[in-house]
């Protein structure tokens, strides 16, 4: 196929986006720690030959536990069982580079791409809040930029612990006695600001080399770490002109960096309410507006606006005395995005709140599998998107829809494949495989 | 059955535990990163029926690589892996708490207890070896004392964080819109020398409770934190007097410490050699013994002595200048189980290098299917020994010769299960699952 191709992420959550949708008669409210339920989406996702599965994460209890199902097992235990239960489909990993070690995380994520056949991601953050930060022995969140300086280092020696082996280290000489040859096997004595590390890697290099590097923060910091080190993009654009703006920039951006732009895919979220009929679409998405519970809403709203709860009134519009961007310590480009969507509209707290509830800020769309799929192809063909991370508002139901109804659509007008032509994730994706910066030259896997 | 029964982990090592073992033509030498292999290996375990599969691990690249397949998959990762490969089996992975930090590592065990349905085990371990330190920015390994200090009060932590949600926390009301009732999700606030952890964990409480905990380390330090926290202690030991000796002292400290002594269930390695007739043994230990290149084992041997490798004769016993227990920082107790073997037996470097081969330490034992299940009966029965660590010096030949020759022996005299009879580790190893400490009082799960 010479078309350009679409990228396609299911982004996993329980029982769905929604923050609402455990509340539905057909969800099971325990399936945010069964690991059936979860196998049950990735095969979905791989029927319909997407790209990849994502899980976001952070080391914390998240909000009120009353409010939807918020205990999750940890990304790289919950995908490896996925890779056991899958064949094809990309398995991406959210893991902080704030609150790990390098070793510990380059590691497993090497173990996933070996133990996966070479589908593993990594989506790089520096994780937000300062709940997380007192869960690791501080007392404050680290400072942005900080956090990016590490993170910058920690995926600089994540690199050299993933090419500590070269491709060819191995020759399993039974004769000779010599399993590994020892000069193909660096030590890396890295030294910088954040990070001092021997290597080399107890892991030979990972089938990918390195496992996909996806970013997420937008913020000026998160674009230019995205920009220098990212190979796909996961963002959350409310329009078509908002998502144009941010995909020219990161293009942009990336080859100011020296890099090729083709190769940094920009994937914004979207969670798509699917109906057989306009109607239908509407009526889920307003019975999920109807479940929420606003009062736990609120209090994570305030939260983010450094407010007390009682100076929202749900009635309202949000009030004038809102910090700006500078002045929030994390997640400030969705920080952002809700006070002009907000203030846009002109949404009273209430409306805003139904506006976040099904994707937290990514944009929802109710409509049919056409509609669906006609909106996904307008960005993709107007320099809004590469592809899309698709975030079902009720699982598995939205995704059963989406893979069942809008990816046969999109099939159809050729803009997606129709079966996996690679075994990698950065085959699904057009990426290269990286070659090991120790390795001699001239030497290929 | 009122008969006591014996307990059985196979402790999994790539291609087996004899250091020469994938020389022989039957190794496949890619084995150690090839998962389908260690799948194979847990479904031979849980045929046998065993109580559990287990990893050791250290953040580190081991010796030299040239010696023998030493890359290795990180435990929790492949664990898991096998968890979605077996139903029955146990699955005991080895974590250093010198490296980690409890939040991160106690989130993955809940995550594999949940995964696996209550079969997870964690081999608490300080991590020896200054080249393990210097992957996590240190210079030196921290002092053997230090990092036994950290561990007390990692486990402690870790169990805070276990019992941070109520085994009824989770109500899932759809109607009033609650999950998990707030108050019975407790904030921990645990502020210790080494650690400063807010929690509640992330993950609501593993189908154990605690995930099984388990033990390595024979030094004093050692004995007296397996004889405070540990289960079950995996332990290296040559005689049935020596392992007369350490059953009796763990036992005698567990009770001191007002522990019930037969909760602590002590399994010594042994690493079997199994022939269809003694010579057949004989002849497979001879040949991996010849396959042994001395060379790679002279100079871990004069690493561990503090020694240079020329100080080291291979036709000679060990010299006098070795250094005392006291003077080494890691790996105490095996450093004085070599010493005392090589002085026993008069040893010369290269027989010592031989008896080491096979299980670094642990007790080889070569013979027909009839003597292992003899030897291991009578340590058994001699009051050194609640169970075994089955070490197979070949893989994966020598653990279904194990599990379909000696086992039915042991089931045959009533000592070991024919089949499983509980759902979790902990119903294997006829542990209890431990009360939440934050709970109400008076409430179950």
């Amino acid at each position: 196929m010479t078309t350009r191709q679409l990228h396609l992420n299911a982004f996993l959550m329980s029982v769905g986006h929604h923050e609402a949708s455990w509340r539905l008669p057909e969800s099971d409210p325990h399936a945010n720690l069964d690991i059936e339920h979860y196998k049950n989406l990735a095969r979905i996702a791989e029927r319909g030959r997407l790209d990849s599965v994502f899980l976001a994460d952070s080391p914390v209890q998240m909000g009120d536990p009353g409010r939807r199902p918020s205990g999750r097992l940890e990304p790289t235990v919950l995908l490896t069982a996925l890779a056991g239960a899958t064949d094809h489909i990309g398995l991406i990993a959210t893991a902080s580079t704030t609150y790990n070690e390098p070793y510990n995380l380059a590691r497993r994520f090497a173990s996933l791409d070996h133990v996966s056949g070479g589908r593993a991601g990594w989506n790089i953050v520096t994780t937000a809040g300062v709940e997380a930060a007192q869960n690791f022995g501080l007392d404050d969140l680290p400072a942005h930029r900080h956090r990016y300086e590490r993170a910058a280092e920690f995926v600089e020696v994540s690199k050299k612990l993933w090419d500590s082996w070269d491709d060819d280290a191995i020759v399993a000489d039974k004769e000779r006695g010599v399993h590994a040859e020892a000069d193909r096997v660096h030590v890396i004595n890295h030294e910088g600001p954040h990070f001092k590390v021997r290597g080399p890697l107890n892991v030979p290099r990972p089938p990918q080399g390195h496992p996909l590097l996806v970013q997420a923060g937008s913020s000026e910091d998160g674009r230019d770490f995205a920009a220098r080190h990212a190979e796909a993009v996961f963002t959350a654009q409310q329009t078509l002109d908002e998502g144009k703006g941010f995909y020219a920039d990161l293009k942009d951006r990336a080859a100011r960096f020296g890099r090729d732009p083709e190769q940094v895919l920009i994937l914004p979220g979207i969670v798509p309410v699917i109906g057989d009929t306009e109607a239908e679409a509407r009526e889920l998405d307003a019975e999920l507006e109807r479940l929420i519970v606003a009062e736990y809403a609120k209090v994570q709203l305030a939260n983010r606006f450094k407010l007390s709860p009682d100076e929202l009134d749900l009635d309202r519009e949000l009030p004038g005395n809102l910090p700006t961007e500078d002045e929030i310590e994390g997640a400030k480009s969705r920080f952002t995005l809700i006070v002009e969507l907000a203030r846009r509209e002109r949404l009273t707290v209430r409306q805003l709140i139904g506006r976040l509830g099904g994707g937290r800020g990514h944009r929802t769309f109710a409509g049919t599998p056409v509609q669906v799929a006609d909106t996904i192809q307008h960005w993709f063909d107007h320099g809004a998107a590469d592809g899309f991370n698709i975030m079902p508002a009720v699982l598995p139901s939205g995704l059963e829809s989406f893979v069942d109804k809008v990816v046969p659509i999109l099939q159809e007008r050729g803009l997606f494949r129709t079966e996996y032509t690679g075994a990698t994730l950065r085959d699904h994706y057009g990426l290269p495989r990286p070659a090991g910066q120790f390795a001699r030259p001239g030497v290929s896997a």
